[in-house]
């Protein structure tokens, strides 16, 4: 059994790590740690999880955690993390899954986003979205950084466009549940504020921006035109986005003078026909039907009169855009097939 | 035009009772005090009112308020009000209606439930729900006391039959939407919890229970099983009560040995006859038929095997639960037709 | 491995008896049969599925059922599954667990209830709520009736206390999700007639009630007063369900008159000792830490100053109110744990 | 008073109107058709307005309807106006709001877009969104045809960027409530296909991209790339527009070399200083603030670093995406202040 440890286990991501891992047969928590819920048992905090868990918050201990765990997954704020990351390295031989921020820059990029120095600067960087990165990279990696909710599901959308060379322009309009701010009562997560509404913010100017670049960039690098803007939807899971791709101009099957929506979806099923939990389907993605998995659902549409494709992607948010992509990571790390203990449908 | 004045106006009661009060043609919004937003505009608070209050939130006081309004709501936590009613009915002519708990019971009834002394006790209460008490008392009155939002839609639901003298036993269920719990963030109200759930709380001991045997009591003394439980929908607005009631075994219209729902929707209409707010009614009372309006809907159904009625009311709880039924207590305190500014159609 | 064929696949139930199974160790589906779907992918009914399903919808045909299965689940409507019966349990050696109403009554009161002649009328009826009934008997029985989805939450709340012979009155208050009424668009179901409310239904009548008083008079048969009204939530799972008890005069732990709270408590514990799929909890139970799981979380209040005790039970009505109940029994009925492949924590 | 008729006045628009118009101190409701509900209480299917409107449903004449109405309201599908609008016109002096889609496009626009043939060619269009049309031309008209939904929002989002001529791309990404898909129960509606959920649809060839493309072209002739992409939330009204507007390159405050969220800000309250229902605010839009009034809610973003303005706008579908919206165009036609009855807050 892999013997798994989770920093800051007391959050939405904390408890879907550990939802998950009560169904993985290769792997067992055995540390839950928390700084405001130390000493209280583990499924007191996360209700779902009595029956399921009998461990209680402790204090974070690296020493103990890298003696101790085989993996640690670190679902902490970000400039957390780079406090935990060298310790846990040096300290014993525990691989480790960030699911903060600190490590899927740059370091340079992310000192000028988080506005903040940088305590660990490394430059061997694993970012993890296995459908787009080397698995062998992240198997020889000790330490994956997983990535952003919101660059998981808009960088496997636009990645195909990206690797065909053909983006000109691309604006992400991403709608997500409230569960990505956290499980702390706010004006934002106010029942009467957000049922019957949808609420955008940061429109120009979110972070996850940066990550989105790099990842496109990296397939098609001349690429600036890279747009975002979020909005918050009355769920508590799930994040759809809308890619709205202008094509280049050069872009074409011949005949229209533009390239088909089939010819399209074809290129799509090619460049994730390896993928198993991508899924490019001819139905209308829907959050109900990748909620509670691992799936990233996406449907390609080209329009007819007009150099633009609309790609829409659906993850939920806490599991292929948190969670579950870092149990993924963690099965590429240990040699276990990718979809180890996380092949399990959605739940509708 | 009636110069109206608010206490504590930076909560839903307040916001509501301004939106409610932009649409009476005699009154005006001349005070409106709160000590956390004193300084603050109306409207930046209550956005719903951009372009309709040009107010700012002021700190109270008693005096301004008594000299320059000629009603003034008091939208404050029990234990509050009885601090300001005696100033404001001494130093003015002012009139008051008081939507906290502070003078809805009996003096040693409210220090048994609400476990405080009551710093202004008095025998002449007036219980503003015009439907069930005198119109002509509440004219005379300077200090109306307006109801709980639970009390009134259970106290609507249950009256005629406790008139008719015949309940033996009534257990109300009640249905709220979250708005009654105020416009702080809370665990209650955080979208993940409450959304696609029910919330049941205070279930055996809900202070609301004291004014629904205040009230049955008056129309039929002898009662004493009088039961309450409160859950909290996925929903802001609205009370819909189920009334479970147990029929004395003397009930029966003869034939049957029992009443028949339609005898008992004819003593409910004939019961209701004079009240313009009260709509007995043929289809299930829906929350969006009430929404944002003063009318508390009633539907009527006798068990045919057995000895128990159950009757549905439904009401917005900022409106007729609160708001709204201040404002008709306030026509009929200025004399005003109890409807006036008030009988609008229901949002749904 | 135990080969499962579903007749009436398409609907709301078949799809989640094939998500549960998808998850189940020792299950295979190799029938799924719709008439109205025949010929379709299951995938592109029960999109979740997609990726886990490759079967077709096929016409029923008991024959190849009956030969090709070792259970069979019929999750069509009342009136249909006794034209299946006396087939299945003819031509082949099949177990078979039907979610239908025919079989949960005696043929009495099924005929009546359900104003129909039945056609396969039987008195070995076993009648499946594993907690509440002889695994013997349902291991030895070929046909295992699966309760409805209320009675299964009404019956869990109330049996202890039926079992200890106090029960005077109960009146049983639910709250289902609208997947209940199945997966057909209809007026209830119409977004706009649902969000922001709670609709209410046959208030005094609703044909559940017969289940319930067939299990509550098991324990105490004296008991008639027990009554039920159903409500649908904002919600698409789960059943939350007050059981209002008004305890027999003779109800008393000495010192106080009548039981207490945490005596109680201990009652129910003791109960269901042995049930794995029922906790007994000391916080509110919510709709989000039953969802999707087979549990039934009971929370238990007696009222302080009065003779009622309240009993909150809450369950995910597709699952232990249908679909996971069903797999309960397979297991049990094919010698398995009765968790086996059902034990699953919530996903809130 | 001005009589007014509604033909179509069984759906939601149509309830929305007479809703809107009961609190109209000048218009009064005098017929309402509707082929299906013929017979029955109009406050019988629009349950919100018992006790508001003794009318029945009754067939359509138009002779009727000219001869005794001095306005009437066209609540039907396209293609259906048509039908009615001649002999309205001919029969009597009434003047005509159409809410359809039938006069909205010049004739060979709509024939394509609509797939259909005119056949009641006109070219004297008045398109009624009165904040961008002359409202001379609006009171001299006999005809005034009702935008769509869609188009109000996102036009009055993008107007200003337009008359100043500095548009060179804009994706409008709608995101609406299910009131607009009307009140027939369908599968997008189908409560548990939205809760929890967003319904992209139409990606690329949504009709009223056709309205959008018309107002923007006459600000702004030569901007091509006018794209359109609506989704269904999880809300009963409300659309909220998120316009991503890609800036010409000449655009420039001087010192940064582009426009600031400040000068834009400028630019949209001078373009809309006259227009009472539109408010450029400060904080984000929300769908609560617009709720059940006539307003439109702008917001204005300029991205720091790039040649992009994002443009929020909420209105309310129902009200001025529809009938608000034609009862503003009736009050300009019979010389009314364009506010009267329809100044109301919204209802949070």
């Amino acid at each position: 059994m892999i013997r798994a440890g989770i920093i800051g286990a007391n959050g939405y991501t904390g408890g879907e790590l550990m939802r998950l891992l009560a169904a993985h047969p290769k792997t067992e928590v055995v540390y839950a740690t928390s700084r405001s819920e130390a000493g209280k048992k583990v499924s007191d905090v996360h209700e779902h999880l009595k029956g399921f868990c009998d461990l209680k918050f402790t204090e974070a201990s690296t020493e103990d955690l890298a003696k101790n765990c085989d993996v640690v997954f670190l679902a902490v704020p970000h400039g957390t993390a780079m406090d935990y990351v060298p310790d846990l390295l040096n300290l014993g031989k525990c691989k480790i899954v960030d699911l903060s921020a600190d490590y899927r820059l740059s370091v340079d990029v992310f000192e000028k986003v988080y506005n903040m120095k940088h305590k660990d600067p490394r430059c061997d960087i694993v970012y993890g979205i296995p459908e787009l990165h080397s698995h062998k990279k992240i198997k020889e990696s000790r330490l994956v950084s997983n990535p952003g909710c919101f660059p998981t599901g808009a960088s496997l959308a636009a990645a195909p466009l990206a690797a065909a060379g053909v983006i000109k322009t691309v604006i992400f309009d991403s709608k997500t549940g409230i569960s990505g701010a956290g499980n702390k009562p706010s004006a934002k997560s106010h029942f009467p504020n957000l049922t019957e509404n949808i609420i955008p913010y940061n429109l120009t100017a979110h972070r996850h921006i940066a990550e989105m670049k790099q990842e496109i960039q990296r397939f098609q690098p001349e690429v600036n035109e890279i747009y975002f803007t979020p909005h918050i939807i009355a769920a508590t899971r799930g994040i759809l986005t809308t890619a709205h791709i202008i094509l280049d101009d050069k872009v074409s099957d011949g005949r229209e003078g533009r390239i088909s929506t089939e010819k399209l979806v074809e290129k799509y099923n090619d460049f994730y026909a390896n993928s198993p939990f991508v899924r490019v389907i001819s139905e209308m993605p829907s959050l109900a039907n990748v909620r509670g998995s691992n799936f990233c659902d996406i449907y390609v549409d080209v329009q007819k009169d007009a150099n633009r494709a609309v790609i829409i992607s659906a993850i939920d948010n806490l599991v292929k855009g948190a969670s579950g992509q870092a149990i993924q990571n963690m099965n590429i790390m240990f040699g276990l097939d990718e979809t180890e203990g996380l092949f399990i449908p959605s739940m509708p």
